[in-house]
């Protein structure tokens, strides 16, 4: 059986995170599930794209993820399940189900041909992401679950890319996390040589671990999921900074 | 091994809900559990209640619950399981073990006959609920746990039904959700017809889908469990109403 | 397969605790995956020790324990993997290490001999302490994943132990739980006979239940963990006397 991950706006306060398990439990007995999160404001598209593609790598290769931020339940709005890799993606489309890829299927879910009840229309996640991530988890083929819709029809993911502009690469923040750490837009891997990031009138000069950096010193340094990040040893580069996500940051080598 | 689902308020920034699960995995390794939820305010029984309830249809069929929302524990307040459909509920005698039913067969949690340690005065979650659900899920008979006693005598749920008013149907409302959803104590599926609420002096009319709401509009709709709800689509009927739990709502035709 | 418990700092805003679940998940497929807590502050060690001890006693026999409270991250502070009676445990050598034991065996984690690529300077929870955590659930030998370090290296434990003072035992509060009770660090197993606490120029009596408890009179009792706490029952001792972690309490016969 397939481990399922779940992703969701729902928070923790209420029972909606354990209903979503409940049914995973009660469609697919003795599945693994893994939480990677539930913390992301409600109706967040950005954010959870963001969340989607740091844990994307490190998930089990065979696993199936359900992206449930989902402010359109109940419109017309599709709900589409897709092969990426070895991996299935149940989401919206609203541009969360782009977040990942590339993929060469996605179809669309009908409760009708899963032989579910009609879904509520407050709660799809779980009248119809559950029931479909555990039928996947279990083994059932992608097209049982509903028909296929042209790849190139799906939303495009919002996360904004960065642009060659007149100083430098512009950047901006996708993600202040709990640490305070700024995370842009900015992966290590296409621009490996930047030293330097400017923002707001300041600079900060880039650096390898969190220890490199001086007592309340704002530096740059590659964070966990491959992205540029402003840091502050021991402390938050979102407090010393004032930055909010979406505000802009210049790299340069 | 069957299920167990977790309902509590010890909240996450303590290690109280991981030890729960650790006597779990301890006393029946393997065993699937699930977090129905740990915010529910401290000592809350209406919340619980709530929540235990709107949870209960999607649980799996064969679920032990342990709903540990228990300002009584140390006191001569019973700690109490039962038998409801096939599913168990393991629950303090505070109102709480009598949010789901109906029930034939109760027993009150006996340390003694379970072959535990004499619980702390403090934790009987972990001391006593915890041993109690792992025991039902690895296939222990109700009638192990402890001395039968009359379903008659459980103290009554106290979230307050709905009543026939002059003007309408008078409700509460039972729960303010994340969303800032205002879930009342009517449910639709006993009130089908109604179209309008009114409350503080305003009106909802009743809609089928968040998305049919106007921008900012306060609407009425069957949420998520069955029960009539105010929302604001993309928004927080809270905010937008001022209306916290416990305040009236009536529904009319 | 052994059980792996999950203590961090890391919170439930971002994706850090989804992905060591997904790596747990990824290198040791069904294993059993216990969250211990991920509230503790940033950087906390002492916060991060104390829920661990407290927790320590209620775990499976044969758990494995992931600490990451890891402000060192990227520095040249050790990793190490401990053996615990029949338990393990791994965690940063910044007093964490050795927040419980007596230990025989103690190993430096060391990501060539583990097979592992280089873990990034950031998140080693992720590319370090989960990977060994699983190896070790899945029957690893400890000795297999570094080199062995003597017991005495380990940084200490930043707990402070209670003191004989003129007056009482003098002993400081360890933290203040969701419930406002203030747990302080005298074990009653140690001093069983104290029947009086005395702080910020009030006392203290000593119950046995939190119902024992005028209403609103602060009580001194035997927490779940076995530390002498401070409790106001269905109330707050925190909001009552004012008292916040690291403050002074004499306790006396």
């Amino acid at each position: 059986m397939r481990p399922v991950a779940l992703l969701t706006d729902f928070g923790l306060s209420d029972h909606y995170v354990g209903v979503l398990h409940a049914v995973l439990e009660r469609d697919a007995p003795g599945l693994a599930r893994i939480d990677l999160g539930h913390g992301v404001d409600p109706g967040d598209i950005w954010d959870a794209s963001f969340q989607l593609r740091c844990a994307w790598p490190d998930l089990p290769d065979d696993c199936v993820v359900m992206a449930v931020v989902d402010p359109g339940v109940g419109t017309s709005r599709r709900v589409v399940a897709l092969a990426v890799g070895d991996r299935f993606l149940v989401a919206p489309d609203n541009g969360l189900a782009a977040a990942v890829g590339p993929t060469a299927t996605v179809v669309t879910l009908d409760w009708r041909r899963m032989g579910l009840d009609e879904p509520s229309p407050t709660f799809h996640g779980r009248d119809l992401f559950a029931p479909a991530a555990a039928r996947l988890a279990a083994g059932a083929d992608l097209l049982s679950l509903g028909e296929v819709v042209a790849v190139d029809t799906l939303l495009p993911c919002p996360l904004p890319e960065p642009n060659q502009g007149a100083l430098g690469i512009d950047a901006v923040i996708l993600h202040v996390d709990r640490f305070g750490n700024l995370v842009t837009s900015v992966r290590t891997v296409n621009h490996p040589d930047v030293t330097m990031a400017t923002f707001a009138g300041r600079m900060a000069r880039r650096v390898r671990t969190y220890a490199e950096a001086q007592p309340d010193e704002v530096v740059l340094l590659e964070g966990s999921a491959g992205y540029l990040e402003l840091a502050v040893n021991c402390g938050s580069a979102a407090e010393a900074t004032g930055l909010e996500r979406g505000d802009t940051v210049v790299f340069s080598d």
